[in-house]
């Protein structure tokens, strides 16, 4: 996919996106330690186990997922050097995703809850395979073994295509989990404009102004790009 | 905005939009006519009336806005037809969007539900905003009194951006509707792996895929587009 030309680099909005990340995951730590309870794999009381899932799944898949699509625009050093941080952030996203989901599977069951009847689990989940399957094809097509030039060339548009496609699955994925927790939340009697609500609220509006400038980031050419010309040297 | 040069053209694309989006309305209308009693804006039966809001935000909001949208890729005839039928049917779309809006006000007005207390509301009652400022301006820049040529052109691009930006807002909110709609039933004792369960949860999935399409028939060439170089006639 080329980059978009609207006289604009994608600099400003990746310190938007850094700043903007950091606000998400205080906001994804106060809703689930100071309101919700706190953290815990193994637990007695079993709210704790599914607060897990939100928080790895910000802070681990999405916020990291975030930095690695940036990886090309705001790390200095060689293409090599970018390449690695790119595919290792997105591998520890994706690891910190799957442990997320089985904390959210283990507070399913230890509670005798039933699995995989919403929207927001039928989604989760194959955005999930998707991202595994993204994530190999660009290992074995730009990493190693490594496709020739010429067909990484024509692959690696679909790539970030697909990269984006996925990336913004995760983000409606997200949106959709905090509005499915505080609906449980409020038919259990959480008053419906209370802190904790706004806060939540609040929470999925960052997170997706969030997502709109790691995509602006993703499109928008880098600095070191020419501007439609090549440079005379 | 520049198209996308992916060696694909938007045309198969935009075949997709037209057949997923008769299979979204034709689903958004087997749920709320036969699964949920029907469609009235007068009527004892509340839930009717709440009805009219997932078919007016799907049918008339989301399905006509998403024809404007590819309204210059599929249209024959002058730039001028293609402009009008743009601005006429997201207009349609606009004016549809804010009845269905008012169905969801006046069913909780009239059945004691407080308002504006969901993410989803807010969602779309932001996004319904910046979708009229964005005609607005879309109005009075490219159609009447209409910019000059240099200032249009230096707008479109960023008109291409905003647009699809706020038409992914959009179909967030709608995500985010079918499944708060249907966690509300849940919570009421619906069986969560029934009929109607999975019937909303595949209009979700039929709404998001339909997106996807429109998004690609947007930002990918039409045929007409040279491939990178002019022909010589």
């Amino acid at each position: 996919m080329d980059s978009v030309h609207l006289g604009v680099t994608a600099k400003p909005f990746t310190w938007l996106v850094h700043m903007l990340g950091v606000v998400g995951i205080v906001l994804v730590l106060v809703w689930n330690i100071y309101f919700r309870g706190g953290l815990a794999f193994v637990s007695t009381n079993k709210a704790q186990i599914f607060n897990i899932h939100p928080v790895l799944m910000f802070i681990g898949y999405i916020f990291l997922a975030s930095e690695a699509i940036l990886a090309y625009k705001v790390l200095p050093g060689s293409k090599f050097v970018k390449k690695v941080v790119h595919l290792s952030l997105h591998l520890i996203a994706l690891a910190l995703g799957i442990v997320g989901i089985y904390a959210a599977f283990k507070f399913h069951n230890e509670s005798g809850i039933v699995n995989l009847y919403s929207w927001h689990s039928w989604l989760g989940l194959g955005t999930i395979c998707l991202f595994a399957i993204q994530w190999l094809v660009g290992f074995f097509s730009f990493f190693f073994p490594s496709a020739p030039d010429s067909v990484r060339a024509s692959i690696l548009p679909w790539h970030v295509l697909f990269g984006l496609l996925i990336y913004l699955f995760a983000i409606a994925t997200a949106e959709l989990g905090f509005l499915e927790k505080l609906t449980f939340l409020e038919s259990s009697g959480l008053y419906k404009y209370g802190s904790e609500a706004m806060l939540v609220n609040f929470t999925a509006l960052v997170v997706l102004i969030f997502a709109v400038f790691v995509v602006l980031s993703a499109i928008l050419p880098d600095e070191s790009e020419p501007e439609g010309y090549s440079a005379i040297a």
